[in-house]
């Protein structure tokens, strides 16, 4: 069995990180008796800079035949972060109908977080959010430009059928975990598009009678992830409000180094994966990023593909490397080690 | 000279707290030679479950002659959110164009953040929010109700008026305090609105030449104010994200229980002063609620009026009490003292 990922290494610290990583993932699914072959897409800020557009006319439709897509990061000084974003990852997530964004939040034994009190193994849930409407639909405008009056307008749009996908892949997940899922919503502002959503989840909370379900608006659901964090499990919520919720997740799980997430289809396209953080442009090239977001990325990859074996095995190396005090580490969660250091030891652990 | 101010209990603990510390405003107004006429609107969502409406229809009409409003909390469990803020909170914000929405952040003396390493003095920050558009603007709808092809629509209404207004404050007060001003956007995925806002902070920004602006995502703000909320002076941001950072704001400076925040009109209109916390039904009638939000509230009420001496002695007596280890508090910030002794308290120490 060989499988065929598209790589784009993106802007800043992705293409570092995607090197370093790479041998790893090869060596891992090698391990595991399947082949990864890998086809390199050198699209992103620089190519914009050059030629005018993040990816080609037909990116898409380049990307569509891979079995799934491993993204490095997106974002660069000098191009807008709203041409870099809507030329290249959002039209991807909502190109291939990537609907289910899924971001884990595990504070690893031998990481401390920010937050008084919590050690390893004591913060551990997985955000589930709406990854291709909602707030972030392009649609919108301004009329009156530079006058007095002028308005701008930005319109967020959320359909039953995204909103039924998202909701029920977290009632599915927090049936499966420890049965309590936590509903994001700011309905007492926003009377239309959360006052559907808290009904799209009641509606379906009824096919899952174990699942019990809490009602929480995003500014109470910020405030809660910083005083009780333990008390989570799975999280829904739309585009933006798991935006923030999960950059929080990642934080008070000790660093927004090692926060993976998976962008996952609906239907037959590709899936795609890729850490949390951004392409980091104050680090750039100095080879200390911190891989282990790009290899837990991997990790939900493999799961994607059904190699879950690989998959929990590079789970288990990063909890082993992270929980060893003479582990090599790299400066964001507190040690001095460069981006390969850690793959290395990585690989020694496989 | 003597001010005529409209309170508005509201719900929950709403009631309890305004009751214990009224005798406390008027004492301090009586000690700094102004008199506190009050005038009580008993308008809430047990008003709603009576006779349909949180306020009579000619609510507006009757605050609008009040030199200001104080506003205990609106929310009850038998109405629906979007309801009870609708029918109360949210039309006096709007009606009266208080455009701007101040809360301060600061991490008292005496009080335990939960972010390791930070302790009283170490964090001080003040957020200007947008108050009365955004993504609270009530705009929307819904088609298809029911079906499979649903849509809901809510659409951010931001009038380069209120973006004005709310960016030029923020300017104001970081050019009086540390020059530095953070703004919030989300433009890399809201290429309408917050593009239009970064235009505006911009333009705003050229008046003032000594305010250094950092530009930030609402997603990295959000874990910035946990990873280094030393580091913030003046923070602006929309209505959505000033509710969002808010509390974030109020939770890493040790509760929800000391938050205050002021609603101040753009116009002739009265302002409004209410402490961020809820209702919070779920210690309603204990005398546990933590007054300390509402006093701050009264303070910038205070300062609003003119009457900076009374308002910078409530500052005073509040870090006092909080410094003091003898001093009771409430079980929010770890003591067990109810109400009314720490409303005594601090009218021992006036
Ligand atoms: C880069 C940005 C558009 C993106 C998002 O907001 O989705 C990022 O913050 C993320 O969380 O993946
Ligand atoms: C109650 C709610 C509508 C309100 C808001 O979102 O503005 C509250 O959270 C606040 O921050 O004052």
């Amino acid at each position: 069995m060989s499988y065929d990922i598209a790589v784009i290494e993106g802007d800043g610290i992705g293409p570092e990180v995607i090197d370093a990583v790479r041998p790893l993932i090869e060596r891992t699914a090698d391990g595991y008796g399947f082949g990864i072959e890998t086809t390199n897409y050198g699209w992103g800020s620089e190519r914009y800079l050059e030629e005018g557009a993040m990816m080609p006319e037909d990116g898409l439709d380049r990307l569509a035949d891979h079995d799934a897509i491993l993204l490095g990061a997106v974002g660069h000084p000098d191009v807008p972060d709203h041409v870099a974003l809507h030329g290249l990852l959002l039209p991807i997530r909502k190109g291939f109908d990537q609907r289910i964004c899924k971001r884990p939040s595990v504070l690893f034994e031998g990481i401390e977080s920010p937050l008084r009190g919590y050690s390893g193994g004591e913060i551990d849930f997985v955000v589930f959010r709406e990854n291709t409407e909602g707030e972030y639909a392009d649609v919108g405008g301004r009329e009156h430009r530079g006058e007095d009056h002028e308005v701008a307008v930005q319109t967020a749009v959320f359909t039953r059928e995204a909103t039924e996908t998202i909701v029920r892949t977290a009632f599915e997940a927090a049936a499966e975990r420890e049965g309590h899922l936590t509903n994001i919503t700011k309905s007492n502002a926003q009377a239309y598009s959360m006052v559907f959503w808290d009904e799209v989840v009641a509606e379906v909370s009824e096919e899952y009678p174990t699942v019990a379900v809490e009602r929480l608006l995003v500014d109470a659901a910020s405030m809660d992830l910083v005083r009780r964090p333990e008390e989570f499990d799975v999280l829904v919520a739309s585009n933006l409000f798991g935006d923030v919720l999960t950059d929080l997740g990642a934080i008070v799980s000790g660093s927004l180094g090692l926060a993976a997430s998976a962008n996952l289809a609906s239907g037959d396209e590709p899936s795609m994966f890729e850490p949390v953080h951004g392409s980091a442009p104050d680090i750039v090239g100095q080879g200390v990023a911190n891989p282990l977001a790009t290899v837990l990325s991997t990790a939900l990859l493999f799961d994607y593909l059904g190699e879950s074996a690989a998959s929990d095995r590079l789970w288990e190396v990063v909890r082993e490397q992270l929980a060893d005090p003479n582990a090599p580490r790299t400066p964001d969660v507190g040690g001095e080690a460069g981006t390969e250091d850690v793959v290395a030891d990585l690989a020694d652990r496989l």
